[in-house]
């Protein structure tokens, strides 16, 4: 069987700026979910916003990835609107795309979702519940029907997003909110997974948990095997046209 | 315009037994709820399972009822099998149905659902907050995105129900739990809202915000104008056949 | 009860360039739609891509529209992307938007979508029958379970759309096509409603199940009464932040 | 890897009163399936109505049982309520269920979705075309866009059935009708497959893109993997409570 190619996509800012963030991840949180999710199935590889002047993502690299993690957060603005571009065209032909915390502001994210995809927040990182509402969808197998995050950055309600085709899981905080904080999408032939867990100052990178979930939602993205009109298999965006 | 035909059933039970319930609702939730949703578009009657032989709900009550609110608890199993079975057959033909509370786990609700609604429960009368996740519903307008009750008993994920059609509410707990507490369905013709405050000793009967959730959803799940295979105007079961 | 304020947006191309679209439509589509879904509660005014530098479409024009109906076909790349973003941004504070058949490639559609909407087509002005899937929905009240149009373009699947809200028409064609040709979304605050029969060529608009379909979605997309944060009443967009 | 447990529940009837059918299928539908469903990844076993006073469903077969199709048509009514319960209660407990044909009137299936599910029909066994409308979803892996069966039984819109998770298929009848013929749904901790093929004298189980449908679903509807709230893995119903 051929392995799942994953690029692991980083902002890779705060790390160099935050000595909390820098000790919390020392190889940065990229390298850290790279290591916790080695497995003989994946091929896992690192891009980041500064590694070259496509922020890492080349044409090459964009073609051979089968599931793509991306995590921003102040640097949105920074991101080249062509690569942008060229991530959510990838999506739209098949490949997986899994929004990680505040990644619901990112540029590809918010054009497949039609929308900006704001949120409430509060920096208090304050004790959070994981609630696990969907437990027969893939991405929710083996994972407990509840998990606790001893402390995150509180995103929640009204998240402004599109229906979710599945949502699964809440997440309960300290302070009173709640949050739609697991949302599975489809856009054209993606499948698309946001998720909450990993502000950049906590530890949640490093909860097993978090990790199961990301690692599930991998395989789950994966793109399929569609068969196009002529009978090969293909993972092209299907063309419209007089047929 | 013709007026709303709307039937409120009420188990009726914990008032009789309960000194603090006998307090709060003197006349009985049931009189509570008519007097507070009384409105020039509404024909309000109430009814309740000691009423007579027929819980109150004889044909002709059935049959004149355009939108059901129930609200029972101790005593579901009290209910005659063939009286749930007929409010089940309204609601295919038609009839809204408003499950509050503890209904969760009534006949007609969990038959309409096909399974058992069971779900986390703890009796604290602690602080909820309940947060509106989808502001453009009817069932929503004119409801605060957030509103807090000063105590109600936790229901709490995972609530096990069908995917609902929309999910409107979701209540967060002081205790640490979530619970998605407002959450439409369709059976047939009929159009279901599930809403969770009501504790028989919590005073969320008195709240002017759920009020307003269940006053927009006895509009929202009233009978629509079907126009049936004949081209004729409608409110009953579609039949199927050789057509 | 204030009017719903409507504008009817109309690419105005093929009116002037065939002369069976000509004779079909004299006024053009646009007043051919506006006459037919007159009404007490309605406000209709018109506009097209060259009535003026901004396609008809003015601040003040957009900022006093309620639900906005769009039909496009051979220009769609001749409306400015600045035109389009403000569109798309009164949608996501709460303008309905009313997408009529080839506007499935509308650019504010697809910026709402998330992605291009394509889909099979062939030009054989075919036999169609509308199905009604969801009898219960408001926009099919009225509405028989199913309707011919005597011809249209034929519109199938796969249909790439994100995963609707509700699918309340499905669309049989006589050379073997099906096609989700009735599909409600929202994005923000704004309803969204796609309805695929309208081709220049067919009669479409001067089917009075068609009419009565597109009149119940205006009423069903108009936008609703949100109570913002500090319990007023709104119809912007929700803002994220720290509260 | 543990094979998955799959038993084929079959009327088989029509084989024994139709010469049509039993030539169509002379060892019975069951055994044409169990043949063509042939994996080194199931364990496949055959029931039927007759097979002994329990219809072949003891409880040892049901417990050991991870997939359940079912097939009924003419004695929908002969099948005990006791069994068709247990059926159900199986399926709350996460034995996926395949229902095929004219199971959508099956008491099982009938209980699940909490309402008769009736349809439009029509014996004319004329030429059907299967559209797939969600091409990234497990069932429809390595399945055409669309598929041609040579003829069935028409089943057509209105389709009564609650709002399904996933619609996958509408199917093309030659007479003018459309149907949701391929549809997912969940109960408890069970996945449900809809899916129409499958006339008793139609030769849809011999059609390899129907079997490639019906072999992608049992692997999608084999029971996951729940962690309860003890961290150990089950695969029971959740249990609601004090929690």
């Amino acid at each position: 069987m051929n392995k799942i190619r994953v690029t692991i996509w980083h902002e890779f800012f705060h790390e160099h700026t935050n000595d909390d963030v820098a000790a919390m991840y020392p190889d940065g949180m990229h390298e850290c979910l790279a290591a916790a999710l080695q497995a003989d199935d994946l091929e896992i590889r690192t891009a980041w916003l500064m590694q070259d002047e496509d922020h890492g993502l080349s044409d090459d690299v964009l073609n051979s990835t089968d599931v793509m993690l991306w995590w921003g957060h102040a640097l949105h603005d920074n991101v080249r609107d062509d690569i942008a571009e060229k991530v959510v065209q990838r999506v739209l032909n098949g490949m997986g795309f899994i929004a990680l915390h505040s990644a619901h502001m990112a540029k590809p994210f918010c054009k497949l979702m039609g929308q900006p995809c704001k949120l409430r927040w509060r920096c208090a990182n304050e004790k959070a519940i994981v609630w696990n509402v969907h437990p027969t969808h893939p991405i929710t197998q083996g994972v407990p029907l509840h998990f606790e995050l001893e402390r995150e950055e509180m995103y929640g309600e009204v998240f402004q997003i599109p229906q979710p085709d599945d949502l699964l899981f809440i997440t309960w905080f300290a302070g009173g909110n709640v949050f739609r904080g697991g949302c599975t999408f489809t856009r054209g032939l993606g499948k698309i997974f946001y998720f909450h867990p990993g502000h950049e100052d906590c530890p949640s990178f490093h909860n097993p948990n978090v990790i199961k979930v990301i690692a599930n939602s991998i395989r789950w993205a994966a793109p399929g095997t569609l068969i196009d009109l002529e009978g090969n298999k293909s993972q092209k965006m299907l063309v419209g046209g007089d047929v």
